[in-house]
């Protein structure tokens, strides 16, 4: 599966990808981490990116407290979009630090991190939980990934700021107990969260700065599919 | 105007209020401050309407990021949100170091804020925009005279996370700057102004602790209404 995805992304034939010598998705931790710092793109770009899609991180979490069932879930998915607004907020102190405006560097951005918000919202509140979830997932480990390319003194700014607790342990914590509890709603959201990859991962290929030739990106894709990998193992579902 | 609101409020008749004595708007300011703090609930009871009530107007803050047609104002939006989010987190850490649970205090109230959330949200941007000042200015400046009332130590604390600033600035700047370029907007959006200060009067009023007789409580709300006027002269509108 995780292969497929990556084939797709780049429109080689599967067959070609899916050699039988490739480690099995419990292997992935061990292999060496790929360089993600080579396709770091320029200061401002990077910025831009990693800041809109932090605040659709956020959007999205805001829209998870907008239709959340009950007080309880309510309280701790605010608190996860404070964490996430946090994360947004700091970023775009770096900006400002850095002599940019943010909107100025955030809105070459919007239509692309907008449609695919449009894209992956889903049709419930548990599939909004599951894209919060899942995007959030792959895509703040890309931009930590990416972030070590920056120049020196954001690339630690940067990363400090990444490394920050998202929402990753509320949502897996909700999403966790609904599945536990309704199969249906398990198979539901397995559907759904292995069709939000390919999106994410065509969004983290367009911030990748350079020629993007599959054998030369792949090993970080393939990073990322293990990361998500993992991350769908701790809801319960499988990727 | 202000007369006829705290009489419908209480289900007086109008002609009996309007005394001509009573003071035109621009002498609001010089009168002496209501006392809010004999009417301020219990600890758990005001906690529990104050921070679900910096939930709601967080909510429609990120309503109104989601919905921004720009960048720029979206950044702005989230700024705002951002602060009104840190005054909610604050007052559940006060929940929390109160030894009470967010969740339990906060859920009793919860059906009548929704519904008013739900009445007053508008039907477009710029209402929404409107009624996050409106409702948020009246609601913030109510708590806060509330807040008084508290036992120590939580009077000054919590006093002190409701002083902080909100979005009342940039949702004037937002919205000043709509109404200055477009007078069809401008006579819109003050309708809309007066639509919302009933409702939240209301809210406000279901709040107070004790008996609740227009005579003892009308200062509470003349002096609402007088923060509410000042907050629509900003805009550029009129009460």
């Amino acid at each position: 599966m995780r292969v497929s995805w990556i084939s797709r992304l780049f429109g080689r034939d599967e067959k070609q990808v899916a050699a039988p010598t490739l480690p099995g998705r419990r292997d992935f931790a061990e292999l060496p981490r790929a360089d993600f710092a080579e396709f770091t793109p320029d200061l401002g770009a990077f910025l831009g990116q990693a800041a809109y899609v932090q605040l659709e991180i956020f959007e999205g979490l805001a829209r998870a407290v907008l239709a959340a069932p009950s007080v309880v879930d309510k309280e701790l998915l605010t608190e996860a979009s404070a964490r996430a607004l946090r994360k947004q907020q700091a970023l775009v102190d770096v900006i400002r630090d850095a002599g940019l405006d943010p909107a100025d560097v955030m809105t070459p951005f919007a239509p692309a991190i907008d449609s695919f918000k449009a894209a992956t919202t889903g049709s419930d509140w548990w599939e909004l939980l599951v894209s919060s979830y899942v995007t959030g997932g792959i895509l703040e480990e890309f931009f930590t990934g990416l972030a070590a390319g920056l120049p020196a003194p954001y690339a630690e700014q940067v990363s400090a700021i990444l490394a920050e607790p998202g929402a990753s342990d509320d949502l897996a914590q909700i999403v966790g107990a609904g599945i536990a509890a309704d199969p249906d709603l398990q198979h539901r959201l397995a559907l759904w969260a292995r069709r939000l990859v390919g999106d994410t991962l065509l969004v983290a290929r367009s911030a990748l700065r350079g020629e993007k030739d599959i054998d030369h990106v792949e090993p970080v894709f393939t990073e990322l599919i293990a990361g998500h990998s993992r991350r769908l193992d701790a809801l319960g579902l499988t990727a």
